[in-house]
């Protein structure tokens, strides 16, 4: 019997432990699934024979070395924080891991002592990333046997509340891991834009906004996704013009969080003392200079951000409960830590709503007649109501078949790998079509 | 014989390296020197019958992991990016580090391993942090014996040029790990001032400066200094009102460096391709929205910012080349490392110049007769012209002092500690004095 050792229970995890628990019998499985709260762990597995909950704590380093040491394949949907410390453990004890989190440079230094081990450290293996490079990929190939040659890469990923549940005054829903929402943009960003290399500190993204019109959608706003310029080698496009991959939200989101980005409120590194005994108002008069006016948070507020103090952002700051003066009342540390909680509880996707999950791809070939097309491919999935989500399984499913394709010898390959590898992404590629995931496509002459 | 590994032999290592040396014989010691620069480790071992250097990789697992287990001790002198990779290996390995770097949140988490191991990973043994907290706790502790009751707490640490060297525009020389000066305040900043908590994003962290007179050096300018909060805690501080950990420059640093930040150049995350066939013009042009005006790069670079096109701080930066048309011409991958390599040349300190290390304490205490009474001790050390420098030499010997008693059994605390144990500080101060470190110290009534 194959261990399968699944780290983190969280809100992208549920259909990929359904998956593996129900193809458990069929390819000798056991499926341990650990998670810092046992509870969530148990809810995933239920009485499954060939299941089991454990409490997971990543900072114990004996657990985390026996568990890891236990099986036979690691599955890692912890926080990006701890991919580090987790890829080095499976490393140290010689079993491939398979992650949805991104492949970030201190992984990539693991390449050689993965190969050493001869083992795979699987990254990027969810949605986005994750499908968005093996569909690129794929759409990429068949341009170039097409006799197309690339010269623009633009990409678009995201999830989000289905436009009929998209009512909340941010228009946004907390479907996958919220830590990922409040921290988004904060190593910066770069792009390349009509051979230009443009890069954004992290105060700059939420500024830099554009709109796309997504086929059975509508109007979006896109901004910069961190490093688009290290799939120029990746995608073996070094002499495209330009390279933009970027995250869609309902137009207005972004606006709002560029000034929550300003204020300083997504910071997961200063512990506040006494932090459940404050008010969101103490919270957030923390983040502006000394009162020395006497004047309220708001004005303040409004001016050292140079806002309007009765527009739209401030009505958006206000509804997410920052001037409220009610207690935080719980343990936080720090301010991170109250926005993700925040955002759980107001941005909750309705019961019964359904999410969506959004991925583009918008490439620009050039012919050798001197045509040039544009190639839109687009996938849109929306979640069961009520039941399992988009995100959930977009996220799930492509680390699921990954698991599944080591298991049984089918991804013969070492090192730290993402899915841009042709030996990953074909076999992938044809698990994903059983499973229904598809992209609509439609070609379009550029002048 | 007991064997020291020292790794990395920066500007921050000679004296310690001189020192470990200077009295191998005496203890029994070899001291092996490791560098990924073999040059940098040779130059200060020479040919010491004692001493040996080494290429050291720390991206190299197996390289890592042997010398660690060779050693009785490791003085671990590697950038703040490794401190957490090198403390795991030492717990790993069961061998006792010192480090003059920050214990961030990812090494304390690893105190429970460390306890568990039997060993001390001793961190902020150097000068800020090091030297700040054994003088502070030394301070304090008098205060409390003389009935005070502290209300205020207000450090300052700093290596500078002296006030005669102090020539270039920005009053700057680089004597310490330069990628330090590129990155400082990437966290943020929060400290506590009359009884409020205030905390800076990044980009704000250099807007907030004031002016602070130093006994014997003139008015220099401060700005925060990472968490001055942990430090309410590990100084027994809960009740004080103010609580302000200080950096100091030259009045006129900060405006500069300021406008960096926003502008976006410290970034060590996004390698920028091809930066080496680029112009400096060219990299500061990636930080600017496209060019849609036309207009040159200073005129739109000082409205993106908002400053004077033509004022001290454009000058600073052309002055620092950030408006050269030459090119890079060195193999770097991010611009925190251009920055780096700038700074270097530019910010030189000058043959037989010296430079200069300032610590200040400034604590209020009442006292139960009504009256208030504010402490200053102040340390200014000098470096040797053309010899070691003060950096060189009050960030390595209080590495070496404790290097000293841990392998000398006068140590016995396990788990990862910073010098405000008493049972740590109290014989670190007897060594310093021996050494000739010392504070002059005055107090005066407050009103």
């Amino acid at each position: 019997m194959k261990q399968i050792l699944v780290l983190g229970a969280g809100q992208s995890s549920p259909y990929l432990i359904k998956y593996l628990l129900d193809h458990a019998v069929e390819y000798d499985w056991f499926v341990t699934v650990g998670d810092i709260n046992i509870e969530n762990a148990r809810k995933r597995v239920q009485n499954h024979p060939r299941g089991e909950a454990i409490h997971f704590d990543v900072h114990d380093s004996i657990m985390r070395s026996q568990q890891i040491r236990k099986a036979n394949l690691v599955v890692n949907m912890l926080s990006p924080t701890f991919q580090h410390l987790i890829a080095l453990e499976c490393i140290h004890a010689g079993k491939p891991m398979v992650s949805t989190s991104y492949q970030d440079l201190q992984i990539r230094k693991l390449d050689m002592d993965a190969h050493r081990k001869g083992i795979l450290i699987l990254n990027e293996m969810g949605l986005d990333p994750g499908i968005d490079h093996i569909s690129a990929m794929n759409l990429m190939e068949r341009i170039r046997q097409e006799g197309g040659h690339i010269t623009e890469f633009i990409s678009y990923g995201s999830g989000l509340p289905a436009p009929e549940a998209s009512t909340n005054p941010l228009r946004y829903c907390i479907t996958w891991n919220p830590r990922n929402v409040v921290m988004a943009g904060e190593h910066g960003a770069q792009y390349m834009e009509e051979s230009h290399i443009k890069i954004l500190p992290y105060h700059g993204v939420f500024q830099r906004t554009w709109s796309v019109s997504v086929d059975g959608v509508g109007v979006l706003e896109a901004y910069p996704n961190r490093d688009s310029l290290v799939y120029l080698d990746l995608y073996g496009l070094n002499d495209v013009k330009t390279m933009i991959r970027g995250t869609l939200r309902y137009p207005g989101w972004s606006e709002t969080w560029l000034q929550i980005v300003r204020l300083g409120l997504p910071n997961e590194t200063m512990q506040i003392p006494g932090l459940e005994n404050r008010s969101y108002r103490e919270l957030v008069e923390m983040f502006l200079p000394i009162n020395a006016s006497g004047s309220n948070l708001e004005q303040r507020l409004a001016h050292f951000l140079n806002i309007n103090p009765t527009g739209k952002i401030m009505e958006n700051l206000r509804w997410l409960g920052l001037f409220s003066s009610e207690k935080i009342g719980k343990p936080f540390r720090t301010s991170a830590e109250v926005l993700i909680d925040l955002l759980n509880r107001k941005l909750k996707l309705p019961e019964d709503a359904r999410d969506m999950v959004i991925l583009v791809n918008r490439i620009i070939a050039e012919f050798s007649d001197g045509t040039r097309k544009r190639y839109i491919s687009t996938m849109v999935e929306y979640g069961e109501p009520g039941g399992l989500t988009a995100i959930s399984k977009t996220v799930g499913l492509p680390a699921a078949l990954a698991t599944k394709l080591i298991l049984t010898g089918q991804l013969p390959i070492t090192g730290c790998q993402i899915p841009t590898h042709p030996a990953i992404y074909q076999p992938v590629l044809e698990e994903l079509k059983k499973e229904g995931i598809t992209f609509r496509e439609r070609v379009e002459e550029v002048e």
